[in-house]
């Protein structure tokens, strides 16, 4: 069989096969970068010893377009999404999974840079991952690349996250600037050229989680707003919790960039995507305690209040404008883009 | 906004938006479909108590075409096969992720009715889905639907399964007949058409193999012969434990419609995928106990010992043929057939 070439060499069929040109490609390219003693235990399935207690999993498929954009790629975004996605309840990542499904055709450089990524993104998260899965499909049924990561974790002793838990009078925060990853997408997008600076904010939250939930075990709720922004993620929560939300839109924090951009498309800046942010609910009294927190992490240097739960029977979300006047943040029917993540 | 028509109605963009729409395809079709406790939860991610002990975690994406196939679809195929392996460590499957990558314009219809597929394999599996995530791609960027399934499983104690415990004498078994899912999938591809009444072996074997394991703690490893086959397994069984492995041919179960079909398409049974199916390996002594076990099952009622493991410093696959010489099994570089799970 000839020798991969990682430089110049595409992905073909007999890479998905289960043959010798998938063990091939693996060997290479996957277990090369994501070595660990789980995964190099060979078996189709990674075993490792139960933390005790309580768990969660959570599962995310990336197919963001394009592959790579300003502050990432989507193999950094697969391991952040869901890593985020564990720790928001509160639990420390453990370990991920990995799927590829792939379009024959793609340049392996592509692919090692991707994995590598990857790789890089889950030792900056301190996770682990474990196993994996690679499909080739044909050319045309597919976009390149599409990864598919699960990740499990451990929720520490006594911690009880949920948007059920939200109360009336708690503080709302946000942990900085929003909607730099949706905005670093559409720069990126064909008939959509404009120049910004803006870089995604795709990052892994768990180390800073891990210090809010220590120094606040209150907390009510974490949520990261991701696709559909800040409005579908307050929306979902004041659906969850039978309240209405109420938002100051002076507190919320927001790039002249992302501002300037989001004018210049006709978008509103909450409905915009985020990739590295989170919002958390906690009693008011705790409120600036938590804030300290975040603004002590280097991810969370720009949080703020941005406002609070309230008694509202319609479970509306709704924001004081910096113009004095006060409107609902209605959630849209779909992302104004698709594949932003 | 409209209402979903689960009869005439598409999968489109706003569907994978995070918004309103996406709320309402989860709740109509997801939620109702897997409706459990963790599910209902409703976050981004499933809470559960960590069993004892020692934990695995597998993945496989799910790319089959076509979608729906004789003895099963892409649905029931994502919790076969993920279910089986975790089984194939030896573990108890407790819960499944599921990720969906859905073409815009997949027919509603086709999607309740793969994910009820899921819904009910889930169920005889006696597993949960606990999490989900669902994206949309634009027309001609997929290929209809693609589904990533994770799931972890708890292992019974003092039970460490893995390629590199066989030990020379080993005898292997297998549960069946081989090469029917391949089978069953070739006979429905374009292009191949041929007549056959060969039906998938799609299924989960993790109540078989709950059995095995506790008639047989000795058993040194089990294996599910998917892609690739009988002989991608092997081989990589063989490289694992650094040993050989002699089948006998006459003992292979196989179907005569597969046989036949094989013929005629100038395929070699043995690299065809199946994934109803698995190998097991264990001590000559406790090879015919483990096999009355796996015959008294209704999935291994066509269980044999097929061959043994010997010491071989060159790792080879080998078999004594029905013709009464011995001949080399080789992996081959690639699957046949490309999307055959």
């Amino acid at each position: 069989m000839k020798k991969l070439d990682l430089k110049n060499g595409t992905v073909d069929l007999t890479h998905g096969g289960g043959g010798r040109a998938m063990n091939q490609l693996i060997h290479k390219v996957f277990t090369t970068a994501f070595s660990n003693t789980y995964l190099n235990q060979g078996n189709d399935q990674a075993t490792f010893k139960a933390p005790l207690g309580r768990m969660v999993i959570s599962t995310d498929s990336f197919v963001i377009s394009p592959l790579f954009f300003p502050g990432g790629n989507i193999g950094s975004l697969a391991v952040h999404g869901t890593v985020n996605d564990v720790a928001m309840s509160g639990a420390k990542p453990l370990y991920l999974s990995a799927g590829f499904i792939i379009e024959e055709g793609f340049p392996l450089a592509d692919l090692t840079h991707i994995v590598d990524s990857m790789a890089e993104a889950a030792r900056e998260a301190g996770v682990f991952i474990v196993t994996g899965d690679t499909k080739v499909v044909e050319r045309g049924k597919g976009d390149g690349i599409f990864i598919t990561t699960t990740g499990v974790g451990s929720v520490p002793d006594g911690l009880d996250l949920s948007g059920e838990k939200i109360q009336p009078g708690n503080a709302v925060l946000v942990s900085g600037t929003i909607g730099d990853h949706g905005v670093a997408i559409m720069s990126k997008r064909e008939g959509l050229s404009f120049e910004t600076a803006i870089h995604s904010d795709s990052a892994s939250l768990n180390h800073m989680i891990a210090e809010m939930v220590e120094a606040v075990p209150s907390i009510r709720c974490m949520r990261d707003p991701t696709r559909g922004g800040l409005a579908a993620t307050l929306n979902e929560l004041a659906q969850q919790s039978g309240l209405g939300i109420s938002l100051n839109e002076s507190a919320i924090p927001l790039h002249a960039e992302v501002a300037g951009a989001c004018e210049l498309l006709g978008l509103d800046p909450l409905n915009v995507a985020n990739e590295g942010k989170l919002i958390a609910i906690c009693p008011a009294k705790d409120a600036e305690k938590l804030l300290a927190v975040m603004q002590a992490n280097e991810l969370g240097v720009d949080a703020a209040i941005i406002g609070e739960a309230v008694v509202d029977e319609r479970y509306f979300v709704s924001m004081k404008t910096t113009m004095g006047g006060t409107r609902l943040v209605d959630w849209l029917s779909g992302e104004q883009l698709p594949r932003i993540c």
